[in-house]
C-alpha cells in the first residue's frame, strides 16, 4: 500500500479522501451518471467497486432486493479470482473466514459390497505454483460484503440504491448527434415507503448484472440458449453429525445404486454443503412439479452415504434446481456482426448471459472475472484514454470464455452423473472414478480459473515473442512470482503491485547488461519511454499527471539487491510524484535468490535479451515484446489509446 | 476461524453476539466494574481488547484524552507482538499495511574523507525462522485502531470512556471482610459538556496503563528509579526528497563529528522517520531548556547525512526527548515480599512502570506484553478457574523482563552515541561499527521479542524434561511451525490456534507408536486426560461446558495426514461441542512433510516417546512433558486452578 504522497493524513488508509460527488450522494438515483448497474451480485458489484475507484466517474447501482444479501447461493472462490480480491485489498480477509479446500477426495461403491462406499481416491485440489493464492470456499453474501465496503471507502463513498426494479431501457439509436446520455433507464421503486415510484435515469452506459431472469438482457433482445435439462439435484448447507471421515474434505460420492453426492464444506468448521443427485425429470418437466422437500433431499444424501450416518441438525439454506447450460448469443447491445458500426452502451456481465450447474463452482467466479474485464474498459473510456471501440472487445473475450465455461460444465456435469449418462443414449458405457479423478486433475488449472486465454485483438497481441518469457503466456493471467524490492529488501509477489486502479503495467526484465549501466537493454528502454516523443508513456500520460498514472512501468532485474543500489537506477524507476516531488520507491525489483526463487528462471525469462511483459488492468498479459522493440510498443497502445491533450 | 457452532448466522463472524452488558452500555462510567483499565495507549487497549473477549465480566477503559489518538509516538511492532496480533485477528491488516523492517543498513564516515558518510554493513533484520511474522513498523495510532474495532465486535461492545482524568484510588486494607469491590477510584470528566465533574468507580481489579507520569502508580506509592539522562535527541517523521539510497531501509549513520542518526523507514513509501542524535545536556538539565526547534533537528540530520541532501516537504510529527531508562519497583500494589500477605488489587503497566529510549523500537512491544500477561490471569480470577494468588505472577513477570529491556536498551543507548560513552568517563574507547553489527545481531532475538524467559513459579515449571521437546522453551513464547490439518488437510501455522481466548492449551506430540492404536502413548494419554477423575481437562472444566472450554487439548501425530482417518482418533481429539453436539475437527495436525517442514524436526522432538507441551493462554510454554507424566500434570495445575463446581 502506497500512501501519504501528497501529505500525511491521519486514519485508515483504505479509506479515500471523499469527493465531491461523495458529499452529494443521496437517497434518490441521480437524473444522470456515467455508469448505471443493475444488480448487486458478484458481477455488478466487483464493476462498482472497481469504479469506485475513479473520482471523477459517476456510477449507480441499483438492487431489486431491500438490502444487502445475507444469505449467498454461491459459494466457491477459485485461486483466480482470490488474485483479483488482492488487487482489491481484501484477499486475505477472505483467507482468514473461508473454508480452504486443499484436497478432493473420491468415494465409489465397495466393489466387495456394493452397497457400502469406500475411498476411492484424493488428489490435491490445486496443483502446485499455480497460483499466489487458495482456492477458498465462502457464503456469497460475505463476498458482497467486502465489495460493498470497498466502495463505502472509495472516493465517491459508493452504495447501492437499494429496491429498485429494472423496468425497461432505452438507447439512442444513432451516435451521430447522440447526447452525452443516450441510455435511458426506467426503474420502479419497490421499497415500503415509495412502492410502484418510476425514476427515470440517463446514462452514458448500462451494465446489466440482473442474473438469469436478466431484465436489461431482455431489453437489449437477448435470449439464453442452450441445453435444457432433465435432471433435478437438490443443494443444502447444514451442520450435521456425521461418521463419514473426509466430511472436512471436497468429497465426490458415487454410489452403485443410490446416485451421487458432492460435499463441499464451508467456512467456520461445522458447516457443510451437500449437492445431492435427486430424480431424474421428464422431457419438458420442471424441478417445481416435483414437491422435493429438503427432507427428501437430506434422506437421499444419507443412502449415498451408507454405512456412514448423516443426522442433520439445522438447515441453514437448501434449493432444488435443474442442471441447465445456456448462454446468451450477445454480451452488448451491438450486433454480432457489428453491422451497425457503433460500439455498445448496454451490458450484461454474469447469470444475465450464461448459466450453468453449480457444482463446477464456476459460476460466481465467472462473473466477478466478466465484470473485471468490463470495468477497466468502461473507465478508459470514460476518462478519455481509449476509444470507445475497445468496449466491443468485452462480449468478444468473455462470451468466448462463457461459452468454454458451458462446454466444462456440461461434460464434468455428465462425468458426475451416471443416470444422467445412462438418459443421454443408454448406450454409453458407465464411467469410472479413474476416469473422474483424471479429468479433475486434467482440468485443475480451468477450475482455478487460470485457464482463460484471451484470443488476439486490438488489446491482447499475438505471441511472436513468447519465447522470451515462456512463463507469461499472451492472453492468460499474469502469473505472479516471488520478488525482493530493491529499494527496502522487502520480499513480496510481483502480482501484488497489479491493483486494481484502471491502470497498465509494463514488466521490464533485465537483460543480461549490468543494470545500472546506460548501454544495458534495461537503461536504454527507459530511456526511450520516458524521454522518446513517440513513446507510450509521454503519449498517452496528461502533462499535469504522474508519469504512471496511466502506464506503470517497473522493472525487475536480474541481480541480488545486495549488488545494487536505487541510485544506479533510471529516473523512469524511481520517478518524483505528486505535489512534494516524492520519489516512489517501488518500482524495482530483484530476483528473491536467497530462498532459490528466481522469477528468471520460473517464468523462463531470457536471460540474455531481457523482454517486455505488457499486463492489461485486468491482470492479463497484453503483449511479451523485446526490450529493443521500439516500434511495437507504440503501435499496440495506439490501436485503441488516444494521446493526451 | 471457527463458527455456526451453535447454529447459522448471518453476516460477519467477527463481529460477536452483543450480550446483555452491551445493550446497557452508556454514556456515564458504571458504578461497579470487575476491571477498571486506566489510559488507552497500547497496554490499555491490550487487556482491553483481551478481556472483551468474556461477556461475563465487566470491564471499563477511561482515557483521559477526548478521543482516539490519530498520531502516535511509538512505531515498531516486533515479530513477537505480531504473535499476538494473529491471536486477536488483526496480523494481515497490519502486515498490510504497515512497513516490514527486512535488513538494517550501517553507514559511517568514509576513511578516505570523514566529512563524508560510506555504507559499512548490512544485516538481515530478523533471523530465519525466528517467527512467522515480520518485523513491522506503523503509526502507533494504527495499532489502537485494531484493538478497538476488536473491542467493538466483542460480545461486551466494549469502548473507551474519553476525557476522564484519574484522581485517586481507594483500595480496602483488608480482603477479610473485604466488599466485593475493593477499589474505588475517582474520575474527573475532562469534556466540554460536563468538565469537572466527578465519577466514582467501584472495581474488583484496576489496571493503570496511564504512561510515564502514571497517576494510578503514584496512588500505590510507586516510583521510577533509575538514571537520567544528558543526551538529547530528536525524532521526527517527514515526507522528505533525498538521495540518499537508503532512506527505505532501517538504518544507523554515525557520522565522523556531526553525530548519529538512526532512520525508520515507515508506512505508506514515502514517510520516514530520523532520531538525531543533538546536544548533550548539561548534568540535571532537562531538554526543554533547550528550545530545541524541527529546524534544529532537521539541520542536524542534514549534516550527519552528507555528502547526501535531505528536502524536507512537511513534518508530520515531531519531538525532542532525553534518553533515560527507569522502572518502577512494583507493578502491583503489594509489597515486594509479600508480607502483606494479600494478592495484589491494582495493577500498572507499560510506560507506568518503565521508560526507555525509543531506538531499540520495544517501548510499546513491552508495554502489549504487560498487559497481555495480566489479561487472562485476571479473567481466569474473575471467572473462578484460578485462586487470586495466581495475580501475583504479574508483577514478578513483567518486572524482570523490564529490568532486561532497560539494561539492554542502556547498553544499545550507549554503543549508538559516541559522545554518550564520551561523557560516561571520557576514557571509553570509541566503539566501532563492526561492534555495533555484531551486537545487533547478537541480540537480533532480544528486538523481535522473542528472548523473554520467564523463570519458574506457580505457572512456570521446570525444564526437567526439555530435552523431549528441545525447540519449545520452557519459559519462553511458544514457537510456532508448520503443520497440516489431519480433517482437512489445511496448511497452517499452529502457533494460529493460539487465540486470546484465555484458554490454556496443552499439544500431545505423538510417540513412535501408531497413533490410531489404544496402546500408543498418544491414545492412552488421552483417555487419561478424558475420563480419569484427577485429570485437569475433567477436574476444571464445567459440567455444562464444552470439554475444551477451560483446557484445549490438541495432538500432533507423526505421520503423514495421506496415512491415518479423523475416525481413528479418540473422542477428546474430535469432541462434540455446542448445542447440536456437532464435532470439532480442528484438533489434530500432522507434519508438512511435503515442503520438508516436519515439526518434529524442526522442534526438536523426540520421537520415541512424544511429549506434551502445556502453553499459557499469553502463549508462553509453562511445561515439557513425558506423555505419560500422569502426576506431573494435575500437581502442576493444582498449584494454582480451582475444581469446577
Amino acid at each position: 500500500m502506497q500512501f501519504h504522497l501528497n501529505g500525511f493524513h491521519v486514519g485508515d488508509p483504505a479509506i479515500a479522501k471523499p469527493s465531491a460527488r461523495a458529499r452529494s450522494y443521496g437517497d434518490a438515483v441521480p437524473d444522470t451518471v456515467d455508469v448505471l448497474i443493475v444488480g448487486c451480485g458478484p458481477a455488478g458489484l466487483t464493476i462498482a467497486a472497481q469504479l469506485s475507484a475513479f473520482p471523477d466517474i459517476a456510477t449507480c447501482i441499483v438492487e431489486q432486493k431491500d438490502g444487502p444479501l445475507s444469505l449467498g447461493q454461491a459459494d466457491g472462490v477459485a485461486c483466480r479470482t482470490m488474485e483479483m480480491f488482492e488487487a482489491f485489498g481484501f484477499r486475505e480477509r477472505v483467507e482468514r473466514e473461508a473454508y480452504w479446500v486443499n484436497e478432493t477426495r473420491f468415494w465409489s461403491a465397495d466393489d466387495s459390497d456394493r452397497s457400502r462406499i469406500v475411498r476411492s481416491g484424493r488428489v490435491q485440489d490445486v496443483e502446485d505454483g499455480l497460483s499466489d493464492f487458495p482456492h477458498v470456499i465462502l457464503n456469497q453474501a460475505r463476498v458482497h460484503d467486502q465489495y460493498l465496503r470497498c466502495m463505502e471507502n472509495s472516493p465517491n463513498r459508493l452504495k447501492p440504491h437499494y429496491a429498485r426494479r429494472f423496468l425497461d431501457l432505452d438507447v439512442e439509436r444513432s451516435d451521430e448527434g447522440a447526447s452525452a446520455y443516450p441510455v435511458t433507464v426506467r426503474l420502479e421503486r419497490a421499497g415500503p415507503e415509495r412502492r410502484g415510484q418510476i425514476e427515470t435515469v440517463k446514462a452514458r452506459y448500462v451494465v446489466g448484472c440482473d442474473g438469469a431472469r436478466s431484465g436489461v438482457r431482455r431489453a437489449i433482445g437477448g435470449t439464453l440458449a442452450g441445453d435444457s435439462a432433465n435432471q433435478a439435484w437438490g443443494v443444502m448447507d447444514v451442520l450435521a453429525v456425521t461418521d463419514f471421515p473426509d466430511v472436512r474434505f471436497k468429497t465426490l460420492i458415487r454410489s452403485a445404486e443410490e446416485g451421487n453426492i458432492l460435499i463441499i464444506p464451508r467456512e467456520g468448521g461445522y458447516l457443510v454443503r451437500i449437492y445431492v443427485e435427486m430424480d431424474k425429470l421428464a422431457e419438458n418437466e420442471r424441478v417445481a412439479a416435483r414437491n422435493i422437500t429438503v427432507d427428501h433431499v437430506i434422506a437421499a444424501a444419507q443412502r449415498v452415504l451408507k454405512p456412514y450416518t448423516l443426522d442433520v441438525k439445522e438447515v441453514a439454506w437448501w434449493s432444488v434446481y435443474e442442471i441447465g447450460q445456456r448462454i446468451c448469443d450477445k454480451f452488448d447491445d451491438c450486433a454480432n456482426d457489428q453491422s451497425d458500426g457503433r460500439p455498445p452502451r448496454v451490458f450484461i456481465a454474469g447469470d444475465a448471459c450464461h448459466t450453468h450447474s453449480p457444482k463446477a463452482g464456476q459460476g460466481m467466479n465467472v462473473s466477478m472475472q466478466d465484470s473485471f474485464n468490463l470495468g477497466w474498459k468502461l473507465a478508459a473510456v470514460l476518462r478519455g484514454h481509449c476509444a470507445p471501440s475497445l468496449l466491443r472487445t468485452y462480449s468478444a473475450e468473455r462470451r468466448a470464455a462463457a461459452q468454454e465455461l458451458i462446454d466444462f460444465d456440461r461434460e464434468w456435469a455428465g462425468l458426475l452423473s451416471n443416470s444422467h449418462q445412462a438418459a443421454q443414449g443408454g448406450n454409453k458405457p458407465e464411467v469410472d472414478q479413474s476416469e473422474i479423478q483424471r479429468y479433475f486433475v486434467q482440468h485443475g488449472r480451468y477450475t482455478a480459473g487460470t485457464a482463460t486465454r484471451y484470443k488476439p485483438s486490438m488489446i491482447c497481441g499475438r505471441a511472436d515473442h513468447q519465447h522470451l518469457a515462456g512463463g507469461f503466456e499472451v492472453g492468460t493471467r499474469f502469473h505472479s512470482a516471488p520478488v525482493i524490492r530493491l529499494a527496502d529488501g522487502k520480499p513480496q509477489r510481483l502480482g501484488d503491485t497489479l491493483v486494481a486502479d484502471g491502470r497498465w503495467r509494463i514488466f521490464l526484465f533485465a537483460d543480461e547488461a549490468d543494470a545500472t549501466l546506460q548501454c544495458s537493454r534495461l537503461q536504454s528502454v527507459c530511456a526511450y519511454l520516458e524521454s522518446d516523443p513517440a513513446s507510450p508513456v509521454r503519449r498517452y500520460t496528461p502533462a499535469a499527471s504522474d508519469i504512471d498514472s496511466v502506464l506503470d512501468v517497473r522493472a525487475v532485474l536480474q541481480q541480488s539487491h545486495h549488488t545494487i543500489d536505487m541510485s544506479a537506477m533510471p529516473d523512469l524507476l524511481k520517478p518524483s510524484k505528486g505535489r512534494y516531488g516524492l520519489i516512489d520507491y517501488e518500482k524495482v525489483f530483484c530476483p528473491d535468490l536467497k530462498n532459490g526463487a528466481d522469477i528468471f528462471d520460473m517464468r523462463h525469462i531470457d536471460r540474455e535479451k531481457g523482454c517486455m511483459v505488457v499486463v492489461r488492468p485486468d491482470q492479463y498479459i497484453a503483449q511479451v515484446l523485446p526490450l529493443d522493440a521500439r516500434d511495437d510498443v507504440p503501435s499496440f497502445f495506439d490501436a485503441f489509446m488516444i494521446a493526451a491533450a
